[in-house]
């Protein structure tokens, strides 16, 4: 049993973790909130404070802390007595928190694998350049480490997991595909912190096929998707974390990941990146100043947290599994729709932060029970889905499974 | 008779001027060369040396100068002995350059109007804000100030003021259409200093109609156009210098600026300018950083001048004059054609560049010989325009009248 929660970050996924913790308090205690900008904590629990999210008289608290900063960290672990820590900053910032996680001995939790500013889409697995080369370590120390436990990552790894688990005697393939239907209303706005985001694209879209790593370009593959509630959408295989661990536990399937963009976004996308605004690497102005375009796209670029109260429509993010059962061959689609106006009604975020924000504090809370405290580092398939989609129904995220033409709720 | 000049700038037009003084040095004397950076000057008189352009053993010599400190310009001219100044530098230093004319009584000449870095455009006439603020001045110390003498403003501004002198007795309208049927093969690139060339189309498109200033917005009056030599091109309604001064001398006419874009240009240009990248005010990065979007643009794109070597086809550009003669509807189109290639093969630098980069040292060699040698400040249109397609004719730029279906070459 693990209790008290520190979450670093306070962007749009950030505040749907605090609402959801805040809403679970009486099992998971003190809930912090850290980051290095401590007015942005600050709003953050107002917003918890006037949705009446908090469900206990425990400690709701706001802390600076510059996450890169491990001591510091420490620091903020032991005074606030945080035995689970939702980690929802940038990216950036993944090993350093992981680490003051290893030095406290407490749990770790994050949404996204760790990047280095100046580099993308290094070698596959992507996990093996950072996170599980401290493995055995948190296998020492006895730590939970729960990595990409978010939407996808996350969900649609426990996804897999179950569907393979429950429908299948050998998987074949895993095409986990991600369509927003929904409309922000903008000339142009990313879901997420668009320097993560473009981050995603600009490199090699790596997919597992055919037991080898296959390379392609962005947008070079697409496909039309027929899906529950949001209909046929295109959908591009595209580069993404969980194709890295699902590439090394299910060898053997082929492991694909498909996003949805509309033609308005390729355009854009395709103008900034063939300018080179979406480089990471400086470029040097006429006056001398040194500076990362796609930095400079970002800041001219709507925050994603304010596009919450016009955003409208559905989300639809699943896995399609196929295989073989009893010597025929199987095909499952397991998924989640979310609505952008519900997720903003419920705690002030649009749907995408919804869904990645609720799954974190589904980990932490099985962490708290007990069920999840795995007491080394895990990818999201490597643990028991039930009590995961278990908890994600309660909070936020049902789970439907479409087989044989039908839809089925199934938590 | 004036002699000896110093050209400020050291990019693509700055090329064509040096090579066009070198090439008429017997006239104009020594030549020398200044910008921030000497390196780039440098070469500049290499290439010019290369080409064999330089037809005396007259100094020819580089410099450095910041050009926004008229001490150092004032010492520079003095130093060198220049009579006139050939400015081809950024548009935001020409008042500097101008004041340091005015202190030390030599010749000014520039190719397009003063900015002020944070300011785009400005209230009309643009002219009156900086230049024409200078013009007792200039006529008090019997300073000779030819503003905007490149091709447009420049050239064009005489052919309008040709056209009405001969063909007209009145003048009803100026539509001055530029087109660059040329390409570089590049994703995207701009002609001139991005900056600059973006800065253009960011603001209201002013013209002058109907005896009053109207505003449009870039790309909202679009007209197909059929040329001599490039075809049927599309321009759009555009803000541009010369309409500010040929408004002010031919108030009764509507003059109007039209710039022929493609698709790929108007979405490029579209999908910067929506998102915030072409603005000249600075953003904050989320790292603190402030940075001018527009900037980092710049930073992105082609030097111009790179794309000299793989530039092909040609330009046309020209005033459609209309008005009475005899009592009667008078219509004429006086234009020019440039070619890219036989630019870069005479001195280097694509079409865009030379067209811009021989008009001054047509005037320069004007000031020299006398006949431009006002004492005072004068836009080209209050200059008489026969000796300047003359000079203009023989150092490359020819000029072509089409009336009536029929197409000659006057200089």
């Amino acid at each position: 049993m693990k209790k008290n929660v520190l979450i670093i970050g306070a962007g749009g996924v950030a505040q749907v973790v605090a609402h959801k913790c805040a809403q679970n308090a009486d099992l998971l205690g003190d809930i912090h909130i850290a980051s290095r900008t401590q007015a942005k904590c600050e709003q953050i629990l107002a917003s918890v404070s006037e949705k009446g999210s908090h469900n206990t008289d425990g400690i709701l608290a706001a802390h600076a802390v510059d996450a890169i900063d491990s001591k510091a960290l420490v620091a903020l672990i032991e005074q606030t007595g945080s035995q689970i820590v939702i980690n929802v900053a940038s990216s950036f910032v993944n090993m350093h928190v992981l680490e003051a996680c290893i030095e406290t001995g407490v749990a770790y939790i994050d949404t996204a694998i760790h990047e280095e500013p100046d580099k993308i889409c290094e070698a596959p697995p992507w996990y093996a350049n950072y996170e599980w080369q401290r493995k055995d370590r948190c296998a020492e120390k006895g730590v939970t480490a729960i990595l990409g436990a978010g939407f996808d990552p996350g969900v649609v790894n426990a996804y897999a997991r179950f569907a393979i688990d429950e429908y299948m005697d050998e998987v074949k393939s895993i095409d986990i595909v991600d369509i927003n239907a929904g409309s922000h209303g903008r000339y142009f706005a990313t879901n997420f912190d668009p320097e993560i985001n473009f981050r995603e694209f600009t490199g090699t879209v790596y997919s597992w096929q055919d037991g080898a790593w296959q390379e392609n370009e962005m947008f070079e593959v697409g496909r039309d998707w027929e899906l529950p509630v949001v209909g046929t959408q295109r959908a591009y295989l595209s580069g993404h974390d969980e194709v890295h661990s699902l590439a090394t536990h299910y060898p053997d399937a082929d492991v694909r990941f498909w996003m949805g963009f509309g033609e308005h976004y390729i355009n854009v996308f395709t103008v900034l990146k063939n300018i080179g605004l979406l480089s990471e690497q400086p470029v040097t102005l006429a006056e001398g100043q040194e500076v990362v375009p796609l930095k400079v796209v970002k800041a001219c670029l709507p925050d994603p947290s304010s596009l919450a109260p016009d955003y409208t429509g559905k989300t639809c993010i699943g896995d399609l599994v196929k295989g073989i059962r009893n010597g025929e061959a199987a095909e499952v689609f397991v998924y989640n729709v979310a609505d952008h106006e519900e997720a903003y009604e419920e705690v002030g975020s649009q749907g995408i932060s919804y869904t990645a924000g609720v799954p974190p504090v589904a980990a932490a809370m099985l962490i708290a029970t007990g069920e999840w405290d795995a007491r080394e580092m895990r990818n999201v398939e490597e643990m028991d889905p039930k009590p995961f989609l278990e908890v994600l129904g309660k909070i936020g995220l049902g789970t439907w499974v479409r087989r044989d033409g039908t839809d089925e709720r199934l938590y």
